[in-house]
Order: C-alpha cells, then structure tokens, then sequence
C-alpha cells in the first residue's frame, strides 16, 4: 500500500528485499490526492513494479468529518494533545485501504500486504494501532477463503519517525520521490502535523530531507 | 445497508420498528447494479427515508474474482456443493460494504448497522457467517473513535428464507420492489441461485412471490 509519503515509501523499500510487489495506492477525495498519485507512480517507476492499482473512494470525501477530505474542516497546524484525535482523522479509513488490498491480494494469490502504519510517532489515529491490526488480521482470516492465509504486515508500527528516516537511508528509498504534506502546495507547507512530524524525524536522524518546504518552523 | 434485495428489505422493516432508518446502497460493478439501485430507490421511498448514500466501489471489477462482477465468470445456474465457495464470491466483499457503512455511521453519529447477512441458508460466503460479523465489530471498536460504539446487527443471521418471507410479510415490508435476481434481465431469471433460494423460500413459506419471473424451475 503506496501513499507516496515516506513512511510508505520506507516500507516498499523493506518489502522489495523479500517479495516481488504490486502497488496500491487509494485516493478518497483528500486535497493532496494528485500530488500523491504523482508521489506513488514515481516511486512505482523507482521500484522497477508493474501490478499497479489505483482505487477510488471518492465516497469518503461524500461522507466527511475530516480535515483531509472535508474543505470546510481546517488542517490543524499544531499538534494534538495526547489521545486526543485530529481533525484530519478520516473514519475508519484505513479499513477501506486494506480492504481493497485484501480482495485484490486473495485475485492475485499474494501472500503479505504491506503497510507503513506507526503507533507511536503517529498523530493518534484508533487505526494505526497493534490492536487494530491484529483484529483487522483476523478479520481477514475468517472473510476470505478457507484456503487463502493473507498477513497483513506493518514493519514500521514500533519505529520513531527519526528510525524510518534511517531505515530508508539505509535501504536506499527513493525519499526525495515522496510526499508527505496535508496540504495542497506545489512545495511542501512545513506547518501541518505530517510536515512536523516528518522534519522532526529528519533532524532528529541528522539527516536533511532531500524535498524542499514553504517554511521551516525551526 | 440495503442492497435492494429481499433480505436486505426485510432487515429494513426489522429495523423501522426501533430506529429512525439512513440506507445506504454500494454499487461495485455487479451486473445488475442498476436494477438494485431502482429497488433501493423504491424501497427508500416506501420507508419515507431521507438520509440516503450511494458509494460506488468500481474498482472491485478492476480486481475481478467473481462471476458478480467479471463477464468473463458465467454465473452459476447449480448450487455448488457444500463447503464450496460459489463463482459469484466477491472477494471480501462485504468488508468493503461495511467499511462504508461504519465511517457514515461515524460522522453521522449512528449507533447501529443493519445488514441482511443470512448464514445458514446462504450461498458457503465466508463474510455471510456469525463469526464473521464478531470479528467485524471487534474491528470497529479498536478502529474508531473511542467515544464511537458502533454495532453491527444481523438479525437474519439465523433464519431460513422461508422464515425470512414470513417475517417479510409480517411487517408489511414492500418484497414486491426487491429484487434478488444475479442476471441483468427485465424480469428475474428464476435459476440462478440467488433465484433458486428466493423461490424456494417463498414455496416453504406457502406465499407466491409477488415479482415475476422468466421461468420458473418447478
């Protein structure tokens, strides 16, 4: 599953050392979504991947409550509070995500989805958890057919941003093809939390980010 | 959730008597996505509700499987034995259904989703199964908000389709608008399954079925 931010981008990097992949990447009606597809394709090319799929949802932005899909909903330019969850929430999204992967990998016979989900440095989300994909592991097992045995894998769930930062360093990721930002710029904002959280994570691995930004907040 | 088919009518009618109704119908590519949408509608119209939602989730034909939404995959005109999984399995289908289900329900602030899951006279769906919708509404707590508690009701899990056509009948649902047909004809085919059930339920039942069919396989 391919957003084309970094911490996807980090773990194709950790799927292409074991498994011929198939991209996927999902756009719901989030204000970055070209951006993203343009994001996606590039590290696609990087990779070398020919399974591509692209899914809309476009429903979602139809159904709103979030900042990410919902015009009217401001991006928080400042961090939550603990526990508390963002605006840019979408509900339940990740489930529509790994949805789609689910059907398209019992088609294919893949065997491993891969996801860049992080509990720890994350904004909150309730479905970037452990929790949620273990019950969302066996969801997939009861959902699909008797002979089909689908993981879903998150190999980033316990690292800090500063870690996927090196993790991708040391792979050779393509960092610079990606996109992080919430917002719709031709630069990268630097201001909303995914900005935040991701220079943070560079400056903390001491290594700089090879994309540009509008402004620094440092 | 209501797919414009008998079941999905009659969990309708289950659910007028407590709760104020929002319908939600999913279109994926299935061949007679259009005749499902013209039941839906009526069906909508005849329960006087106005929250409606349609979500299309075409890219489940992209990804194929199934004889639902691949012309390539003839529809079954036996019912397979049992423990077979039959051509018109749609892969995970009904995760995607209720995935939708749960983010509208989320934003709307809704407290429960009715689907017309049948176990025990189903089709062998692995999604249509109790265990299934167990798994699913662990899910939905670990994957939603914390102030979230949504659940997902089956209240024809249990039943037989001829118990289903009594119940139907009983609450005055409106099975004269549903549609249950797998075949894109004017009227019903009569020996697809979904048919066969359909008729057989209504022959156990001793109620005729008030659509009409092609032809009929007694």
């Amino acid at each position: 599953m391919v957003s084309g931010g970094m911490d996807s981008c980090v773990t194709a990097a950790i799927a292409a050392q074991n498994y011929e992949m198939a991209f996927l990447h999902v756009s719901y009606g989030q204000r970055t979504q070209e951006r993203e597809l343009e994001a996606f394709s590039a590290i696609a090319d990087y990779y070398d991947v020919e399974k591509r799929l692209t899914a809309d949802i476009g429903y979602l932005r139809e159904i709103g409550g979030s900042s990410l899909t919902d015009e009217n909903i401001p991006v928080a330019e400042v961090e939550p509070e603990n526990g508390v969850i963002p605006t840019s929430y979408v509900p339940f999204r990740n489930t529509h995500l790994l949805s789609i992967a689910v059907s398209w990998a019992e088609v294919m016979g893949a065997s491993r989805i891969f996801i860049g989900a992080v509990e720890e440095d994350s904004s909150g989300y309730p479905d970037c958890r452990k929790e949620y994909y273990r019950e969302f592991n066996r969801l997939v097992q009861v959902g699909t057919k008797p002979e089909t045995h689908i993981q879903v894998v998150t190999p980033l769930i316990d690292m800090r941003k500063s870690e996927i930062v090196l993790k991708g360093v040391e792979l050779d990721a393509p960092l610079h093809l990606t996109w992080s930002c919430y917002k719709n710029t031709v630069r990268a904002c630097g201001v909303c939390d995914s900005c935040v959280l991701r220079l943070r994570g560079f400056r903390k691995a001491g290594i700089e980010d090879p994309i540009s930004y509008q402004q620094l907040d440092s």
